[in-house]
């Protein structure tokens, strides 16, 4: 990969996504190269290198250390799959601080599927952006047929730990959850609540949870960032 | 969603994507509402339809039946976590027929990344597409230490099975594997194999296997169209 000087890309765009590639990749272990090297590896001006670096400490990819350099950002959520979680404990596993911002809340009657898979004709939806060390990371709807989401509502949506709520405070006992996780492309909104670049992708995962008599509870559509948050999962060859 | 009649993106580009959106999110069940009605709701042209739903055909997502209408491409491979498997297998799973196309093949001493994980100083890359159906799916980057590799290499890797080639042929058994899934933007090249667009995202995959001994056998770095593939697992709220 290399930084064209004659196209139609801004080159500080350019060696954002080189470097962001690089990182990803693991090309580098803790540090990215200094201004000075960068400049002279690619033939660039210092206040593009400066432009560069700067988006990816906005988007939290990188951290300046004052006299120190400028460091790969140790956000790294990994949500181990083998029993389901909820986002909270995910991030506190992870020895991070979880929190959440509440988007939205209401009742809704559309799309479709989400109807059919809670079987209801209408439900609730809770909207939240979830953060990690103060980095938002996750975008949350939960859906819940109208009986329990009129339950929740009653409490602060925004630092609820809607689980806790579910399990504890309102007896509903989560059971058996079945996830499918894929990738796609966030919507503008989405994009500048997770702090991502327009060609930026997000890692989506679906969950529908069921109770212990194979009612659902509750339906999570959640969009990650995928520079940050990864799935997990050990497995054997052959089913134990 | 709707359509920008005065932006910079061509109608069609537009229409093309909001019908993706739509289809992935689930919004139709088996055909998309036929051209008349496509024109009439978003006051377009035939032509315009029809290069939106032309280049949807071409992606694989659309698929037209003479005298029947446009539907909803069949084509979704479910990869279950619990057990890991071969993408021959996860296909043949789905009832489809899994076929595959040799990209690359050779020895390699970059990156670092790859080394540190297997092991060793040097290793053998099989870099492969694979289809389902017929369709461009998947590119598996296959990276074994160079003993494996270099026994690998005498078969003809366009239609090997490598995992019955490890198993059945070279005795080596493939015990566990620590897999991560994440998404990204795929490369230029990968996403003509693939026959995405260029916002596209593709869903990642990483997985390392090892044999009894917990030595590493394989490294394999996989990218997949996130409109055909996904990870499906179904879990307990508390680990079994």
């Amino acid at each position: 990969m290399s930084l064209e000087f004659d196209g139609p890309v801004p080159l500080h765009i350019q060696l954002k996504k080189l470097l962001k590639d690089e990182i990803i990749k693991g090309y580098y272990k803790k540090k990215i190269p200094s201004e000075r090297e960068l400049m002279d590896r690619y033939s660039l001006s210092r206040t593009t290198v400066r432009l560069a670096v700067s988006e990816l400490v906005h988007e939290g990819i990188l951290e300046k250390r004052h006299g120190k350099g400028t460091f790969i950002s140790s956000i790294s959520v990994q949500d181990w799959l083998g029993s389901f979680r909820s986002f909270t404990e995910t991030v506190q596993d992870m020895d991070m601080n979880p929190d959440s911002q509440l988007l939205f809340h209401g009742k809704k009657s559309s799309p479709d599927k989400i109807k059919e898979l809670l079987e209801v004709d209408e439900f609730y939806l809770i909207e939240r952006l979830r953060f990690a060390d103060d980095l938002p990371l996750a975008i949350e709807r939960h859906y819940y047929p109208l009986e329990i989401g009129n339950q929740l509502k009653r409490f602060d949506l925004n630092s609820a730990v809607l689980y806790d709520l579910l399990e504890s405070t309102l007896g509903i006992s989560l059971w058996k959850a079945k996830q499918k996780i894929t990738s796609g492309q966030p919507s503008k909104q989405d994009a500048d609540y997770l702090r991502l670049d327009d060609s930026s992708s997000v890692l989506q995962s679906e969950r529908l949870i069921s109770d212990p008599n194979g009612k659902p509870v509750e339906f999570l559509r959640s969009s990650f960032r995928p520079d940050m948050y990864s799935f997990s999962i050990e497995m054997m060859r052959t089913r134990e």
